[in-house]
């Protein structure tokens, strides 16, 4: 599931320079007990972890992106949130708390290089550091807004509305989107066909141009209009 | 907004023996800080916090329950959970260890008593107290599991099904169910004249039968074979 390798030790050192808060910390008993923590690598694509997994491990992100969705009884999927460097996961950080099982599955997006600290050192930094309680709990806090914008976008904002901001979103900096309509379902928490029936309206309209695997912008300013309507 | 009453100081005798694990405390500075907790009281629909309020002090509810809904900006409604004797709330928690005001609403049920300590006596005993802690996350872990079924229910569920879940719910001793439409649509995170229809459809299927305020449970059969139908 993971790789602990000899190479990536030299992200070690120094690596909760990434973490300004974790930064902080004078030399001493916290600092020593943080820099026992083990680096681990992905490549893109792998099962982080899974729904029903026991967690044994707090982890921090260093490089790369981890995804995290939830997969429903009848196999639809959706995008929870996404785990950046300078990161940590708050469904980690909730199992270890109270000793649950994930119910939810992390993916990798790209390579990913990442620290790891066990159970028990988790649970003595969290003790005895008001720094590190301070870096945990302010991610939880966070997250947890994240999760309740998520409930408000998908109880509350139409289809449409969210597939126009979505789209916004990916085409960024180029116009040109390279993604499945199944990758926008889980995104948005839908269906393909649902996802595949709004981008051909989209087409129709002359907002964007479909082809294989991808969806080129044509008209920005319509599905901002779109995406900025009342929900 | 709320009230420290003389009369109901009564109820602070040994509060926490509501709370089993905090009942393991020993004496000694841990279980002082604790006793220090100030007896609320609230009248039924009351607000006990507001979106975008400051958090100033944990809360544990001793009697009632207080619902914590979310209200969209055109002004619908989705109840996120309820907060009953024994429990804390999770927003509560988030906001106080994140320094940010509440995201969303709490509005009593019923009359509610409840104790609150303050912010300072929270974190002095977060940081001092390992049952202290065990408490506050196992409840964290608990919540946040709901709330990711919540996401769940609404993206992947159709919602005829999550009525006539609701409805059974509510339901439970009495095929009477006193319940406005929109206090239905709040439950569900719908519209009204959604939830108009869809009960209206029922009706005429035989299932139910409406009338102002209530709705009569007529064949709960049909109800739970729908309810337990593929989502």
């Amino acid at each position: 599931m993971f790789q602990a390798c000899i190479s990536c030790i030299s992200i070690m050192h120094n690596w909760f320079q990434n973490f300004p808060l974790l930064a902080r910390l004078d030399d001493g008993p916290e600092k020593n007990l943080l820099i026992t923590a083990q680096p681990i690598t992905w490549g893109s694509g792998e099962i982080v972890f899974h729904a029903g997994a026991p967690c044994h491990q707090y982890l921090l992100v260093l490089e790369g992106q981890i995804r995290v969705q939830q997969t429903s009884a009848t196999g639809r999927e959706i995008v929870l949130y996404r785990i950046g460097p300078g990161e940590s996961c708050i469904l980690t950080t909730a199992c270890l708390f109270s000793h649950r099982p994930y119910p939810a599955m992390g993916i990798t997006e790209s390579a990913v290089k990442a620290v790891s600290l066990s159970q028990s050192v988790f649970e003595r930094l969290v003790a005895q550091s008001g720094i590190f309680r301070e870096f945990v709990f302010n991610a939880y806090g966070n997250r947890l807004t994240d999760l309740l914008a998520l409930v408000e976008d998908v109880v509350f904002t139409r289809l449409d509305v969210r597939l126009a901001k979505k789209l916004l979103e990916l085409g960024g900096a180029t116009p040109c989107i390279h993604i499945t309509h199944q990758a926008l379902a889980t995104e948005l928490g839908s269906a393909r066909e649902v996802i595949s029936r709004a981008l051909k309206e989209f087409e129709i309209r002359g907002w964007i141009q479909r082809s294989s695997g991808q969806i080129q912008i044509i008209h920005p300013q319509a599905l901002r209009q779109l995406a900025h309507s009342e929900c």
